[in-house]
């Protein structure tokens, strides 16, 4: 048998089988001969977000475009649990810092959403897909994280199911420990999706708070006392509710 | 009485005391004038570490200093835990980011240790404190976290009190529910210090983990099965450890 023992890894949209030459796009040829200096015959192993991930080796490589022989399977297809993150944009460097985490922390979706004290007005969502799965790629997970477009909070709450635990990240709430979010998870019912909201610097208005108060299935917590940045709550509550509720703790997605 | 509705928060290494004129240096006038765009009047608060926080406002502005007359004493000295983060430093951009959101999770101690596999061979005492205490003037902790000198993993271990938890993030029992983070701290025996231990990418050596497994009061615990980043790993564990143990769950430094 062939040793598989890739370093390189990677998220390819196309259909992956056994036995099969798959010719890769100019972006992977890139990477693969000039980033990651890979010559014919270097092995890699591949996935495609739903079909668990195969090993390979580089067959061919040419001006524009590079093909690889596909092995076998060497994974089956794992998901991760349903788990969005909402949250308020923040600028650029946090903004992808933020999509990379949250990938690797298990999200199934990043969803940026518009609130009154955001001071974000567009959203790329194509730069949010690429930190996805550029995380993806990193942490070994099998799937990606699907980015929904920006959208108002009302219009998300809207669209969320109401069997979806929403965890909103309350900075009013801060440094009350009866709102401490390990102690809250530990207590919050059974559940098979939920969703974590962070919201911007400032704060949720009055009429989202309002809102978000009257929700049915909505864990207001805490993060301390001090002021975290969001990126830093996001990571925070990610963690947490990994560890309490989640994969961490040996939940399986259904 | 003067409202202090100051949103400048600024840490100065001096004493601060009611009724009195401070002179800030070059670098402090350079960011409430030019940064900031703050005039003669404006307010402020300082802190020092150790005093508490104070308000002020700005007295004079001249071409390379600027003095504040301080007010009073708003908030009496709070100190952080007494939680250390041993870390094997990473590249740039991502220690600094490690060293602002230790801050921001409340560490009071920042320590870089060389480990057999860690890439890294210098690392700069004065960036990680600077970051360090940017983050505590936004994040609003009234103390400085503590810069340890770069030094070997077995120096640091013996330079460790023995009855300080040792919180061995170990990226071998990955995706262990048994040594699942949150499980294994609620199960902790009651402490008044920890240290939390991220090792570099590619883990630690086998002499290295001899060691590690060895060690009293050593806490082997899981972050899940997908692989974090270094920087990940450090906010992940930082949050569990304050969520469960910590002063998010209404612990105070004794």
């Amino acid at each position: 048998m062939t040793e598989f023992n890739a370093k390189t890894r990677l998220f390819v949209d196309m259909p992956l089988a056994a036995q099969q030459r798959v010719t890769l796009p100019d972006a992977h040829r890139h990477y693969l001969v000039n980033v990651m200096r890979l010559a014919v015959g270097a092995p890699l192993t591949m996935f495609n977000g739903h079909d668990g991930e195969w090993a390979g080796h580089i067959a061919e490589i040419s001006k524009k475009q590079c093909s690889v022989d596909i092995a076998m399977q060497i994974k089956p297809q794992i998901n991760c649990l349903d788990l969005w993150l909402l949250f308020a944009p923040v600028k650029k460097a946090r903004l992808d810092f933020m999509a990379q985490k949250a990938s690797e922390l298990g999200v199934s979706c990043i969803w940026p959403v518009r609130t009154d004290y955001c001071q974000i007005s567009r959203v790329k969502d194509e730069r949010l897909a690429a930190n996805a799965i550029e995380a993806a790629e990193q942490t070994e997970r099998m799937d990606i994280a699907a980015i929904r477009e920006f959208a108002g909070l009302f219009s998300v709450l809207d669209q969320m199911e109401d069997d979806r635990l929403l965890i909103w990240c309350d900075e009013s709430s801060a440094g009350s420990p009866a709102n401490n979010i390990a102690a809250a998870l530990q207590a919050a019912p059974a559940h098979d999706k939920a969703a974590i909201l962070i919201g911007p610097e400032g704060g949720f208005s009055p009429s989202e708070r309002k809102q978000l108060d009257g929700r049915k299935n909505c864990l207001k917590i805490s993060l301390g006392a001090r002021i975290l940045r969001a990126d830093t709550a996001a990571i925070a509550a990610l963690s947490c509710y990994q560890s309490i509720c989640g994969d961490w703790n040996g939940k399986m997605s259904s």
